[in-house]
């Protein structure tokens, strides 16, 4: 089933994203072209305070054109081991360190044409140990309990696809079921 | 909180996917760079047949380098209407035309760097007439207990964000919870 690159150019590459030009030809024979967006991939963490409480970020996005409410997350650097990526967004865009972080999902978040990967954690055991933003992030906290987090996702107040992934995992991982 | 453009450049247009460069003012007032996929949204669509079983499509995902497990889906033509375009996407994927179709959410998918936004159906009182694939798919139906897809989520079989999403948010419609 699979698809036989025939040639790739590179029509793009910039400081986060390449974009790539792929003919493949299909198993029934017929070629045609791809578009793909080549993403070093990134992760995402649910951190969850005493309480069942989460800890989630407003920043502006200005690919959706407004602030939106998510769970933290970031992208790998080169060569960078996922959990400690993990870690250190955590520490970057909230202020806590996680004591545990134990693997919820690896999951493509648009498969149709970014071979972004993410790979989402949960987060506990957190002692706070100041923000650290990146100098072009401006990132606000916001706790709240896990359920009333997942009523915004009922609500379409939560409207970023990590950050609906990750709450619901989270919450069968506690067993609530929300 | 929002970012001021200051500059923006056409880095890609292609057939599916724009890659525009924007030079942002911060509220800090720092001046920042960032690279936006230029995206015409997406439709999703759970498609829920008697007794809560759901049809899935597989295809390969050149950008995830494999075959995956999906929720049918597709790309907004031009000015088409999402319903309208919900319902020619699940006809051509699966063969079912839908005799109900209830938004479930809207999301972004990857807001960091894209602007594609998904909207996402529950599709039900499907009637079987005949899948019409796009001539550069190969997609082929699976249809199992919306409980077992949830169960290949869980065991890391169905990797796809929207698919997860989409179950996640059915799951709670039908009141089951899984």
């Amino acid at each position: 089933m699979a698809e036989e690159v025939l040639s790739a150019e590179t029509a793009y590459k910039g400081r986060l994203l390449g974009l790539k030009i792929f003919d493949v030809k299909l198993p029934t024979g017929k070629v045609a072209r791809r578009e793909v967006v080549e993403h070093p991939g990134a992760v995402a963490i649910v951190p969850l305070l005493g309480g069942d409480r989460v800890a989630l970020v407003t920043q502006f996005r200005l690919a959706a054109g407004r602030e939106l409410l998510e769970i933290p997350a970031g992208t790998l650097r080169p060569g960078e081991d996922p959990i400690e990526c993990a870690k250190r967004e955590l520490i970057e865009e909230t202020g806590y360190e996680a004591g545990e972080l134990e693997p919820l999902a690896e999951f493509f978040l648009a498969p149709g044409y970014s071979t972004e990967l993410m790979r989402l954690y949960l987060a506990r055991a957190l002692r706070a140990v100041g923000q650290r933003p990146d100098e072009d992030e401006r990132i606000r906290v916001v706790e709240m309990g896990i359920s009333d987090a997942w009523g915004l996702v009922e609500r379409g107040l939560i409207i970023d696809a990590k950050t609906i992934v990750g709450l619901a995992l989270a919450l069968r991982r506690l067993g609530g079921g929300g």
